[in-house]
């Protein structure tokens, strides 16, 4: 079935509203989740909101909390996000990142203890609006191995880069294991093999299937050694510049709670060359699809290509949901 | 053979001499190249000097030629290398970011127009003197297909994290394909197969044949998708924060040069709880070797864990060096 984004953002605010969400901030945290599914991210718009709730009423969200100003370091700002909402914390700090960049060329804003952000191209998004390049990322819990290891030690650690382009922006927003929990779900439950290796069986080999991933918790960091050894330096670069909490200490917490995030926005109208740069980059774009496509008919893309084309469907089509969720959560 | 880590030195500042380059520069690049190889990192220190040697012939590096001031853009600063000499560019960039993190606690430079800056880590190790951390980048010549292309439209754009860690520093020097030329050209030497793909045969298909990806210059993204994205971004935001050319327009060039390079500095001096992050960052990475080994007897490392052994045992027995090629450095 599909929902209208305009009722899906006024169901997820009235849920909202009912778990003790101020109006206005309900609203706008049930446009972030609206605007995941809108753009196609299922699993991290409606899907994930049933999860959200739950961790309200687990107490690991304080939904009257607001992120605060923590101190400033130079042009850098730190903001404490009080383990609130995680989507509008990441939301303000974002802004923030944006008013700085106005302000310096450059916005830094740190984020400590916050929750889970959802949708991390949300705020990516927020950046190249107001014309910036948006680079952003997250720790989280420990649940990814080091490269060489079988225990999880390193959070898959979302990064997002997001460039203007008109109304066609490039959006890279991915995870530093090969495939999200969540991907890994969405393989098991269609029995489908997965395109490459995802991480290990229960005999230590590595291997395609999904729902032996799932069980022996051990997901494959993306390029191996380098996706490892990303994850680490975003979480230490992380906790740096947020003052918060590494991915080692978010373990110590029951449930993942109290994570670090980093906000980094570039202004593209303080650049003496604007103009330049946005052909720069749309002959950039243009360029790499001229490459000849590996399967015939299947030009590469850029990061965020399909996205404007999903969202536009989705926009006048309503948005595609699972009437089990849509079912559970009007009865929120 | 071995060779003291002063009498490379020597060598190499007395050819570089002969070529033009005035004293005290010459030193110093002869100290980065000196550098790359006493930490392990042959491919980029002294094995390199004779195609760097071949490109002050050719015409691409100008000896004389200093990094120049451009622009100040907020907090950022724009620096053209006026095709120099690139690890002297990126050195002085590197320093200059540094300076800025002082003044800022986060400093940001972007150096266009300059050459290729041989070992990256080097500039990542500058910051970690200083005690910043270090966030470097620079674009290339087009040399990667793009994910689902053929032809080459990315860049391999390799990264550096650098971060403090008392006298054993993090770093984390990676560039966006699986794996790099220097690294093929050596198993393709030694007729070993790769551990795992690194792109495509003369039937398109994935191989771990190092010699025949070399041939069809097909090499693979880390992480498919994910790496090719990353290299995507990397060059447009070097391109927006230097105001240099994108690798599509590196690639007009007949040989490498011209590149765009980003220097990033976050002071940990800055830092209120300086003490307790350096507290945390130890604790992170002794908890990452706890993760069982996947081969017995081989824990987990971090990245740059190695490196300083190596540096030690480089310094105490002198540098390996191919007999051929220190000949010939000999001869110059």
């Amino acid at each position: 079935m599909r929902i209208p984004y305009d009722e899906m953002k006024r169901e997820l605010t009235r849920v909202l509203k009912k778990h003790g969400v101020e109006a206005g901030r309900a609203e706008r945290s049930a446009e972030l989740f609206a605007d995941a599914s809108r753009d196609g991210i299922y699993t991290h718009g409606l899907n994930r909101f049933p999860a959200f709730i739950r961790a309200i009423g687990d107490g690991d969200v304080d939904v009257h909390a607001r992120a605060s100003f923590e101190e400033k370091i130079g042009v850098m700002e730190r903001w404490n996000g009080n383990r609130g909402i995680g989507n509008l914390n990441a939301s303000a700090a974002m802004e923030r990142a944006v008013a700085l960049a106005k302000e310096y060329g450059i916005g830094v804003v740190g984020l400590k203890n916050t929750n889970h952000w959802m949708r991390p191209g949300n705020y990516g998004l927020m950046a190249v609006e107001k014309n910036c390049i948006g680079i952003l990322w997250t720790n989280t819990l420990p649940n990814m191995p080091p490269w060489g290891g079988r225990d999880a030690r390193l959070g898959n650690n979302p990064i997002v880069f997001a460039v203007p382009n008109g109304g066609e922006p490039v959006l890279l927003d991915i995870a530093m294991s090969m495939f999200a929990y969540g991907k890994l779900e969405t393989y098991a439950r269609q029995g489908r093999e997965l395109p490459m290796d995802g991480g290990f069986d229960k005999n230590q080999q590595p291997t395609r299937d999904a729902a032996e991933i799932i069980e022996t918790q051990q997901i494959l960091p993306f390029g191996f050694w380098k996706g490892s050894g990303l994850a680490l330096m975003l979480d230490l670069v992380a906790a740096a510049i947020s003052g918060g909490l590494t991915t080692r200490e978010v373990g110590e917490y029951p449930r993942e709670t109290a994570v670090s995030q980093v906000f980094i926005a570039i202004d593209l109208e303080s650049l003496p060359n604007r103009d330049l740069y946005l052909e720069q980059v749309k002959a950039t774009l243009a360029d790499l699809q001229t490459s000849t496509p590996r399967e015939e008919g299947r030009p590469p893309a850029y990061p965020g290509q399909h996205m404007m084309a999903v969202r536009r469907e989705n926009m006048k089509r309503g948005i595609p949901v699972e009437e089990s969720i849509w079912d559970k959560i009007k009865a929120m």
